[in-house]
């Protein structure tokens, strides 16, 4: 455009648009008959649970506000309305329209389910966002939730989790030896080919069994979470990396009837509210385990320790197996299994030269 | 809950639902008069470019379809209505409603501005977010705003950026001197400390000024952004880290009248889809850029350079200087600092244990 028509362009553009900045309508209000909607979401979180059960609060709220109120979500704790482990069959059934939780609980209905999940030695949050939204993982996802009535999307993520809690220091492989822990999923997998046992607790049971000694190791979450369990009470030391959890999704899932009976502005609202909390999620977890970490290990006299290397590789080794097992076992879950695997390859070598070569900057 | 009382519960709730699911209707269709709204978003990107423009043409679409269409925005690529950096001018005026661009090109209006966008050897996305989101960077970058009649948000990402396009090996911090490089913002500064000459190129000249020896290396985002520029034809090395722009941010600003005189449940439709596209917007980067770089180290011959340690440790001792000069030139721009340096130092603590720890596992 040239100098002076732009000008006078400018000029009427700011005349036209004055008014239109304070008032902005254009035609006639629209009058129209909407219906209104009231869903139900089980969780598999104890009520408002930080992060997790305050990220499936936030997810209503967003949906609520966004839709003026024609989509309104009573959101029902873990066991206030089934127990937690029934929220994907009460979804699927139809009994209630919506649920909250993550992929890996429901192994037993569908071992590919974990992918989407957290996969040990697998990608960490950035890595799992792009390969589900970008790369691939979305349509995968859905295929494998599709027999079940329901329409998946990721809703949060932990982050980078903690290695766990232990009363016995990990020195060697042979230390996992005879271990009980309470690691669900894929973990838990990978800690049996060590020797150990993997132990299922309910949350609100892990605390009175590493007390007293049922269990002798347990994971959980990160700093914020696990602060708030209470182990830094009775176990002395706290691993890390989490190479079990190395960035866990969390779900919603919707009964896929209940979705599309609703008209396409809802649709849209419930998906990117659940896009939203995704990232919400890790970015409230990310900030509440800064200050966490520090106040466990300065005020509570945590002991902080590394996952020797020699340890980790023997780790990963084993899980590589525990993969190639679920991946043999049905064709689904080879075929997610072989998306995620090459996502994370390439993700990896681009990862090398971006986030790990800057991090790795020397002070 | 006993369980009987849960069975029969679950029963009732069972046959309560089973149509609730299909229909979900409660009480009868509400009626309503809803006003319409056409707002113009003028953008600093050519139009539909690549990642970060069709960021902008997704966060249009999404308000569209979750308002269902009572909020219409007509994205302008760079230039098509306004000249790319008056976009925060036309916005700021409300000669439009909406922006969409990067923090760092308004430093001419407050430096503090710069700390929103990309801050050399600062956080990476995944900080920036947890900082602006739940850290208590939003609220001072809506201080830092405010005197110009905006609403900000973040609505992008770019993820770690690479170091750039060169035609001399960067050896030692001694061969920035007397390099002309584009590189805008607080990099420039550094460069310059560094004795070298930050030159200003618009998007569409620094492939003909890198040709022409006008310049002598440019920075632009990452391999996919740079892969369309064609860089690759006319420069032998391409440097990493990008220890300039570990995570930058890209954003879209609201005039802040036009926000107010919308109904709340636009307003939250409107920076829900901002946070959703933050999102996309890393995810597709990331995506694209694991393809892209692998096709021209393989396919174009590209020459991958890492910065040596040495070089970078000075570059971050200049940066340290170019930061604390802004922070004492004005009080706001203290302000900002010392958040993000906080937040930075816990970020980095947490980050060292958790995705540091995990990416640093050896195969």
């Amino acid at each position: 455009m040239e100098k002076s028509s732009r000008r006078s362009f400018l000029k009427k553009a700011g005349v036209a648009t004055a008014a239109a900045a304070a008032v902005s309508t254009v035609g006639a209000p629209a009058v129209r008959a909407e219906k209104t909607y009231q869903w139900k979401m089980v969780t598999t979180w104890p009520p408002h649970f930080p992060v997790l059960g305050e990220g499936a609060d936030k997810l209503a709220e967003m949906i609520e506000t966004m839709s003026g109120g024609r989509l309104k979500i009573q959101v029902y704790g873990g066991g206030e309305l089934v127990p937690p482990l029934q929220a994907f069959d009460a979804v699927s059934q139809g009994m209630v329209e919506m649920g909250h939780g993550a992929a890996y609980y429901w192994a037993g209905k569908s071992p590919a389910t974990q992918f989407f999940a957290a996969v040990p030695f697998g990608m960490n949050a950035q890595g799992m966002n792009a390969w589900i939204y970008t790369g691939g993982g979305m349509q995968l996802w859905e295929e494998v939730y599709a027999p079940f009535n329901l329409k998946p999307m990721p809703a949060g993520n932990t982050g980078v989790q903690m290695g766990g809690w232990f009363n016995r220091e990990i020195k060697s492989i042979a230390d996992f030896k005879g271990l009980k822990m309470r690691i669900p999923g894929l973990g838990g997998k990978v800690l049996a080919k060590a020797g150990g046992t993997a132990v299922l607790s309910a949350g609100g049971e892990i605390y009175t069994n590493l007390e007293r000694g049922v269990i002798d190791a347990t994971e959980w979450v990160g700093p914020y979470n696990d602060y708030k369990m209470g182990f830094h009470k009775v176990a002395k030391y706290y691993y890390y990396p989490g190479w079990h959890e190395p960035g866990t999704v969390l779900e919603t899932f919707v009964n896929k009837k209940a979705f599309e009976a609703l008209p396409k502005d809802l649709q849209e609202v419930v998906t990117t509210a659940a896009m939203a909390c995704n990232l919400w999620m890790l970015c409230e977890s990310e900030t509440k385990n800064n200050f966490y970490l520090e106040k466990m290990v300065k005020e509570e006299g945590v002991q902080l320790k590394k996952f020797p290397d020699e340890v980790l590789k023997q780790l990963r080794k084993y899980s590589d197996e525990v993969l190639e097992e679920i991946a043999a076992g049905d064709p689904l879950s080879k075929k997610v299994y072989e998306s995620f695997r090459k996502f994370q390859k390439q993700h990896q070598a681009w990862g090398k030269i971006s986030e790990v070569a800057y991090a790795s900057i020397p002070d």
